[in-house]
Parts: structure tokens; sequence; C-alpha cells
């Protein structure tokens, strides 16, 4: 049951340790506490290794990287892959620069990385297939359309199979895949996109449900992308005309404070792809 | 017509490479997207060339400058400057300290500065005028009046000359001037004080809307500022008594994002100083 | 009478310097913008002596450190301590890596500290006190209760005789001491610990209470700290079913902005512990 991966969230309050961008970073924390889980934030090399230790798992999000917070990244990396935490890497504008396309690489090279999180412009160009992203948004023909449904899987598939990670690409349909599964995850609204910030969360949100649901990984990376899928459906009804993306933003999180098993169970539009 | 300026970023959805402070960073990036643009902030020098290539502009926010982004600053706008992207530079704290002023005059030195926005405290440093600043906010002496409005329209006037950039100057009355022609307007409301991020979220706005209206920018940047003005206004109108400077800001975003062309035309108070 | 220091920092509008972490940097300007301050960050070690000079106290908060910010700390701590100027030092996350407590403890030697600000596994852990965190919560056997009130007291009047420092522990009950005194504040709500920040927000917010109040520090703090508890309940009372921890963040900053000293008297529980 898909709920079933909230509540061990709820229930466990993982504890994730994150090293991601300025940008997004106050909603990142008031995501993961919205789901259950408690957010530490720490990029600095000499501090990541103890940090990482006492959490439950990792957050490698390249949205503003430098020089420091790469060296923080593989540091903690190195830390959690040897004490096997989860790691769930957000490609932030992977194929937008050679640095971040490189840090990228190198992070999914060097570390035992658990999900992939990103866009699909940004996961074809971790993968090192041709692509060109619009800065940190999906260039439009990679969209994953009815059309190229089974072709996207098909790539998810692989990808994990290669990398050994669970892929979970965002977009308009939503994909998620291992090895042998992938599937269409059909929640969300366009208006998510008017908000800086709904993927970087919800990489942090997958960190807390893989971390609290350890023999589970996949469901719980479904339940995630479905549930924040979900908030944004809720969120998005709550708009009144005079609200706008700031209101938005914060009708998410609530909705993600408020979002239960139940209503996971409810909402989700999950397919599996053959 | 200043509302077709707003009808221009929506259509071409500029996307606006912002080295800006870490304090509204996040109120930025939202802002950018209800005006209708797209943003991505990078500040590594590393990164900042490659990003600067794929945006259609560059802000310089110099907030919370350090060693790094101050060198972030200069790759990115050396780049802006030889593919002839508008750079809109924000003195922040300028008069506050000497590195700050320093900055903001070497920057303005070295790259082809489209647009300088800042109180008139911070212009004033920048120019070289004697000032001193109230931290990041406004000197009182400094604010423009009906009494020194034509002193200051001509102030601001001469900076455009001897800079070539449009110098806007934001307070209770701001100003926007190129060489030839100064305007004052007069929208916005006292409580935008309160919030922190107002002027940051501006100096974006600016970026796209000098991006978006390459043959009208001194038209984009007045746009831009009654724009801002009018969504205070529209906030504080929306302001219930439990509400405070939280709510606001959110209300001025949303404000933001629910403007059009009609309704800057309807409200925007503009008028050219002699 | 308490409320009258907030009316104090209404009048004077204190400057307060803040060197804080990038989480939830945001909150803490406009919540000292809320509460009649005035905020200022800077960090680069080159700036910070400047700033701190045309300000009126320091904030120190260790939540994102990193080798460049503590750098900065030092110097503004040198800066502060030579003009007299209050510092308050935040410890988080101090007992969840040697970096962060050896930098509270560095800072704590260093400068002249006028307050200390944290829960009590941080403060513990700043003491030099056996204790372990989790992560930038406080250990639940640390908690503060009736049953370990006066021994809990004793401790805060200890470190306070010690260090000179006014302590303020937060928590489900509140404890400021310095050497002769201790209270207890028996102010705010659990679900507070549902937002990232209302700690961080707090320290600052003593900051410009305790610049505004230089003849009643320890009056200062306990306002400071009813204030924020208050904020807390205020916020909790406008909670609908369909909000969650993003409307409490707006929610709390707008109670800060509303309060006024009658309300600090109507709502503060305070008493003396022996």
């Amino acid at each position: 049951m898909l709920g079933n991966t909230l509540d061990n969230v709820r229930k466990t309050t993982p504890l994730v340790h994150c090293i991601t961008n300025y940008v997004t970073v106050n909603d990142c924390a008031n995501a993961l506490l919205a789901c259950g889980g408690s957010p530490i934030m720490s990029d600095e090399p000499l501090d990541v290794e103890d940090i990482q230790t006492i959490c439950g798992g990792l957050v490698l999000n390249i949205g503003t990287l430098n020089k420091q917070t790469i060296e923080g990244m593989k540091v903690a990396g190195a830390q959690a892959t040897k004490l096997g935490h989860p790691i769930v890497l957000d490609p932030v504008g992977a194929g937008a620069s050679r640095l971040r396309t490189e840090t990228a690489g190198m992070l999914l090279d060097e570390c035992a990385v658990t999900v992939i999180r990103g866009n699909m412009s940004e996961v074809k160009a971790l993968a090192g297939a041709a692509s060109s992203t619009r800065g940190v948004d999906a260039n439009p023909d990679d969209a994953v359309t009815d059309e190229n449904l089974a072709e996207s899987a098909q790539f998810a598939r692989e990808l994990a199979a290669k990398t050994g990670a669970i892929v979970a690409i965002t977009g308009a349909i939503d994909l998620v895949a291992d090895a042998e599964h992938a599937y269409a995850i059909r929640n969300g609204m366009p208006i998510m996109g008017k908000i800086t910030g709904t993927g970087c969360m919800l990489t942090c949100i997958v960190a807390a449900y893989v971390v609290a649901n350890p023999d589970s990984k996949l469901e719980a990376v479904i339940a995630a992308v479905a549930g924040m899928g979900a908030a944004g459906e809720i969120a998005a009804v709550r708009m009144q005309p005079v609200d706008g993306n700031a209101s938005l933003r914060t009708y998410i999180i609530d909705a993600l404070y408020n979002m239960n098993a139940a209503a996971i169970e409810a909402v989700s539009r999950v397919e599996e792809i053959a």
C-alpha cells in the first residue's frame, strides 16, 4: 500500500542531511517537516562527515553548487556510501553548464546513489544522452507524453539498470523506474511550474520516504512523487482569484503537512508501463 | 504603451541569470516567475560563463557578496557584456562598507551595465557623491521629495549620461532616468519597507522586462517599477487586521502574478520631470 | 514592565548585523522587521568590520557555517566586542558535529557574548556538559520539564555566571537566566516545532530587544522569548483545517508584526525559579 510509506515517515521522523541550493532551501526544510521528516543542512567539508553520521540519508542537489559545496558533497556522499545511507541526487541544471553536468556525473560515479530525481532534460544530460536544457526547466522537446511514454519508460529502466539507482523523472507525466519496472504517475498541475522549488522539495521528501521504507524503496519513491502531485492538486483547488504563485507555494506545503495515507491511496494515479 | 512591455515578458519568458544575495533569493525567483520570466541562480566562477550564455540577461546584486561571488559577478558580467545581454546592477549597501562601494563601482566600470537599480543612498554612493547609508535602507536625508524632485531628477540624468545606464532610484517617489529624460513614479506604499526584498525582487523583474523589450528599455524599466508599486498597493488593500508583513510578502508576489497590461496602464502614476 | 522593551525596539529601530544560516535567513530578516528592528546580513570577512561598525548589535548563528563564515564571525565578533555592541550567539547543532561544538566554543571564548540562545542540547554541548543532539533539534532527554525545572534553572544560572552571558534555553518550557536569577516562560505551542526557523528568528529578535534596552537586558530577553511564544499561540489559533506549517510560518511572523506592549503584558507567563 502506497499510503503506508507515508505512515512510516511519520512514525520514524527520518533525519535527512541536505546539501542543497540556497534558492529553495527554506521550502525544502519546511517540506521535510511537513511530510514528517527532520532536516539538517550542512555543506562545509569539515562538517558533513559528522552530520551525515547522525542522519539517516543524504540529499545532493547541485542547484547552486560551488567549489566548497562540491567538496562537501563528495565527503558527505562518501560517508553516506560507507554507512549504507540512502542518497538522493538532484542534478539541477545538468546539461546547462559543463560544471553541473560533470559534477552530477562525478557524484553518480563516486557515491552509491539510491534515487536520481530530476526533469527529463537533466536526467538525459546525466545519462550522457544528447540533450540540452533550458536553464533549470526541461526542454519542451524532452517532455514525457503519451506518445513517447513506452520509449521514455525504457530509457528510465535502462538508466536504473546501468546505475543501480531508482530513476524518478518528473514533468507533466512523472516516471519512476528501477531496472525491471517503470511507472507513470499522473498527478500534479501545470501551475506547479510557476513556483520555484517543487522539484527540490520533492527530492528531499523522496529522501525521507526512502530512509523510512528501506524494504520498499521503489514504492516509497512512487508514493512521494504521487503525494507531491496530489499536494499540487489540493493547492490548486484552494486558489482564490486574488491568489498567485506565492500563495500556491504556501498551499502546497500546507497540503503536504495535511496529507495522509488514505489521501495518497485515494488520489494517486499510477500505472505500470510495459 | 507601458502595459505592452509586460505582455512581451509573458510572451518570451526571458531567462534571467541572477547572482543575488541569499536573504531574498527565493522571493526573487518567485517574483521572476510571477511576472513571466524564468530564473536561474549561479555564482560559482566556473559555472557562470556557461549559464550566462544560455540566458538573456544578468542580475548583479551585491547584498551578501563574498570573495567567490564577486569573482563570479566579474566573470558573468564579462560574458554578458561580450554577448550584449542586459545587465542590471543592484548596489545593495553601497556606502555602508568599503567592500560594497568598491565592488559596485568595479562592476559598473568593468561591465556594460544596462540599468542601475537602488535606493538613493546606494546610488549616491555608487556615483561617488557624498552620502552615508543606514545599512541596506536609504538615509532619510536622501529621500526623494517634491521639494528636491527637480534636483534629484537632474542627478539621475547626469549619472545616466556618465554611465550609459538607465538609472532607477526607488523610494517613496521612484525615479527612472536616462541621459535625456527623467520620470517620477508615484506608485507603492510605505508598508513595503516592512518586508525584506522588494528592492531585490524589483531588480530581477527589471531584468526580465529589459530582456523582453530590447527596443524600449526605458519604457520597460518604468513599467517594471510602476508595476511593482502597483503590486504593493494591491497587496496593501488585501491586508486584514490579523495580517502582517509575512502576509504582505505573499500578497505582493501574488499581485505580480495577477498583474496584466491593462492594470499597469490603469494604475501607473508616471510624470516626466523637467 | 516587559512590554516597554518592545516599545523601545519600535522607537529606536535597532540595526542588527546577522551572520546566520542560509536556511532561515529570510524569515530572520522579516521577523526583525516585524518586531521593529532592521536587518543587515554580511558574512564576508572583508565586509563585516565596516558593517558591524554601523550596526547596534550582532547575531552569530552557526546553522550553516563554513570556513569563510567562521572567519567572518570571528572578525565581526571582535569588532562588536571592541565597540561594546551586544552579541547574541545561537549554537545551532552544537553537539552534532565537532566543528559546530568547537566553533560555538571558540566564539564564546573570543567574543563578549551578551546572550546565548539555543535548545538545551545545544547549550549543554556548548557548556561542555555531556550530551548528544539529534541534529538541530533537542534530544528529548534534554527537555526542560516541571520535574527537572529547578535543576535546569541551576544549570542556566551557572552557565550565565561562568560566561557572563544571559542564557536563554528554549523548548516546551523556556528558561532565561543570568547569574543570579532564572525564569521559566510558559508561552508557545508544540506545533512551532513543525516549521524551521522559530529558534533562529527568536535569536535575531533577542538581539534587537537587547540593543534597544541596554539598561534592562535580562528583562528584554524575557520579553523577546515570551513575545515569540505568544506569537506562536496567536498563530496557532489562526490556523484553519486546510492550513499547515507553511501558513503557520506566515501567521507567526504576522503575529510578531502585530504584537504590542499590552499583548506581551497580557499573555506572558513568566515565573522565577528558585
